[in-house]
């Protein structure tokens, strides 16, 4: 392990953690709330370290795929002890554990709250909490890619750390510059959807929030009752944007480039957008019983199923008391997740394309045993080495899942709730049903199904690989 | 497709049928039911058919793999359904779904009843179900390969068929005497169990039918409080045998032929009793609040552990009101399943084991880019043939599973009935959780869920593959 380049980043991290604490002083500024107070300490915290941190660059400059997965989780943890200062400091929570829960939920963009009364927290946090999803929904390190030039082919392995899916592609040959159009894309749609919000009505605070948990599939509302309290206009700008957050940038920048053929052609996007559209249309019908008409039933749907398939998490109605078949699609697609690639969590589409395709070649491979056949996704073959690695993301994923569900039984809280937490933690999504539905929230678990609900939305939203290398002793072998 | 073939191993089965009806045909005798007629017309319909099917001997007598599937799945269903015909024809199950689910349940050894009341059958159909667990546990094409000799390799692929677990090995060189010896074993450890539940003082009918659903890992009752009403030493005795039978009866063969270190080191069986320990201490102080003494826990909990991770599924207590942590680790367990070769179900603990490999050698990968290993089990290198099977097993087990659920939700039953009863018929295990917990049963499905959850028992027993071919067009190809 190159041990000075990683604390060369984490320095970084730190600093630029400080830097994004300044939005949510200048909120108490405005508002003149006393909790800004919280985030000026908390950014001397972050200085202090960081710039120390970073006084001098490290010589061995090199990065290996162990350095990019173990700084990768490093960075994630401290940035999420960091960023739970101010909910401890203005005293909004005074328990550690539940604040670097609400944290974490916030950077890996899941959600989840251990708070029964948002409306009550001061502005400055509120936004905060929405910031951190905007923060992590994109990635913290691709924005360091931007800033910090690195040498060769190293920002690859930290950028396949963070970056979501079975496979990371480069959109042009420079990783800096393809973390550059990453993030453009990602501010001119966060910027579109402030603007829309706006023009429906909508004051700026809440649309500035909510754009922020949108773009980073997040789901922290500032209201109690989550988004049903808005508009059906402004329910349908978050249904819309959801939807397009979750999906693959890479087809937004083929789009940006002029290759539309090749943007409509994508396979994964296009499944996504057809479960959708399938999921959609079930539940509208299972439901159509509890709303006055079918357009009310088919907006309900859209907006639920948009919010759970890119894992953002935003409600417009308790979900958790509809009919059986709908909360089981629901459930279902708490695990599809959206697309790689894109800013929402979940297993990712891509992954169950691949998975699907093994399993028919598999089928295919018994009537003709002699036949060799390789997968094909957007008519290339996909490697062995992604087909390999893509099953045993499936396995480590099922013994982290089964594993947690085992841990957090200890509570003694019903077998549903207990399921539906960690798979609303793991995949970053948010809610889950009975205790921890869409009205309820997760302070009811003990500070010990916390840490292991914390550590499932970490592993979730680094897909596991660089949160479990931390425990390999062989990572932290000096060399 | 070898038509002539499929049809002449058939037409075997059905004669092989009806040679098993006639013992409960004697029980009938014996106990002057006037349901024997029932056996009677059975066992004419099933010679009828049979004897034509193999009047002559088909030309072509070559075996591919997909004949062997599909004439085992095949053989499965024309058994049930012809099965089921004494449950009809007596009155005793008036709906021929059920009576087919019954039938299925029987012979997949999975013991899930729609029968409210057992007690109130007749002896002649108790002995039937019971029977049925024993003639399917070992498999009936393997009993078809003792008496039917076969060309050149072609034995194999219906073994492969209708042997449980990632790979089969022939214990000899010749798959018929492979068989039976496989049988040998199977009607020596029947006979054992039934020889100590007599000493015990239980009635020869109860020993009779008690240890055939033992052997056969199945589940079937005669009482409807399943085995709570016998004596502690008669629930030992069951513990004891159900966890022998999920034993790779390999390791039976090895101890036969004096091999006992080769026996001793099996890393599944060593895995399999290791997990079974755990569990018994962990649910053993879990439960420990809620029985007399803690040598009491110990026994329900053994009793269950065995009961479940054999996928047997008899009963002695409702763990449906044992408190979260023992819950969870019983759902669990209902997946992990037994040993392969034996017959238990479920995914089975070798699978588990070469999984839980691929994935810690994928980690150690990432730390070391360029090391090639391959990962070893009893100290021999896992073909890649078998790894990817086996990930490919688990991705159409996890399809099979959430289509499952998705299907019969329809019922609008409570998701974990749901998800318990979808897990507790494709790992043939009998009894879920809450309205299919261990003193309710599957009564409360429609038609349509009933079909859909004895579908799962029959994919289950057969591990997918050869049943799903049969939904694959180019299986019926003639050639």
């Amino acid at each position: 392990m190159n041990y000075s380049i990683v604390f060369y980043v984490i320095g970084w991290i730190l600093n630029l953690e400080a830097a994004f604490m300044v939005p949510p002083c200048l909120v108490a500024l405005i508002y003149r709330e006393k909790s800004g107070f919280s985030f000026a300490a908390a950014i001397l915290l972050c200085l202090l370290p960081g710039l120390f941190l970073i006084r001098k660059k490290p010589s061995n400059r090199i990065f290996f795929l162990r350095e990019g997965f173990a700084t990768t989780a490093l960075s994630w943890i401290v940035m999420s002890c960091m960023g739970a200062l101010p909910f401890l400091f203005s005293g909004c929570i005074s328990n550690p554990v539940d604040a670097l829960f609400e944290t974490v939920s916030g950077f890996t963009t899941t959600g989840a709250s251990i708070l029964p009364d948002v409306e009550a927290l001061p502005r400055c946090l509120l936004f905060w909490r929405s910031f951190t999803h905007w923060i992590g929904g994109m990635g913290v390190l691709v924005f360091l890619l931007i800033l910090l030039p690195m040498t060769g082919g190293s920002h690859m392995n930290l950028m396949k750390a963070e970056s979501p899916g079975p496979s990371v592609s480069r959109l042009v040959p420079k990783v800096q510059s393809t973390a550059k159009i990453l993030y453009l894309i990602y501010i001119v749609m966060t910027v579109a959807e402030i603007l829309l919000l706006l023009a429906g009505g909508m004051p700026l605070f809440d649309s500035l929030t909510l754009s922020f948990g949108t773009a980073g599939t997040g789901g922290f509302g500032i209201k109690n009752d989550s988004v049903a309290g808005y508009s059906v206009y402004s329910q349908l700008v978050i249904t819309v944007f959801m939807i397009l957050f979750g999906i693959n940038f890479n087809v937004y920048f083929l789009l940006l480039i002029r290759k539309f053929r090749q943007a409509s052609a994508n396979e994964e996007v296009r499944s996504y957008l057809l479960i959708i559209l399938a999921a959609i249309l079930v539940i509208a019908w299972d439901i159509r019983g509890l709303f006055g008409n079918g357009w009310q039933a088919l907006q309900q749907s859209a907006f639920q199923v948009a919010s759970i398939i890119t894992t953002t998490g935003y409600s417009t109605t308790n979900f958790n008391s509809w009919p059986q078949t709908s909360r089981t699609i629901l459930v279902m697609l708490m695990f599809t997740g959206a697309c790689a690639g894109s800013t929402g969590g979940g297993i990712k589409v891509s992954r169950f394309l691949i998975l699907l395709k093994t399993a028919r070649k598999e089928l295919l491979q018994l009537l003709h045993p002699h036949s060799i056949k390789k997968i094909k996704i957007d008519g290339k073959a996909v490697e062995h080495e992604v087909v390999r690695s893509t099953n045993v993301f499936m396995v480590v994923y099922l013994l982290v899942f089964a594993f947690s569900i085992l841990l957090i039984s200890v509570d003694n809280l019903d077998l549903i709730t207990n399921f539906t937490a960690v798979a609303a933690t793991l995949n970053n999504i948010g809610p889950g049903l009975e205790i921890v539905g869409p009205t309820g929230n997760f302070s009811f678990f003990s500070d010990f199904s916390t840490l292991v609900l914390t550590f499932d939305m970490l592993a979730g939203r680094l897909e596991l690989f660089p949160l479990l290398l931390l425990f390999v002793p062989g990572t932290w072998k000096k060399f």
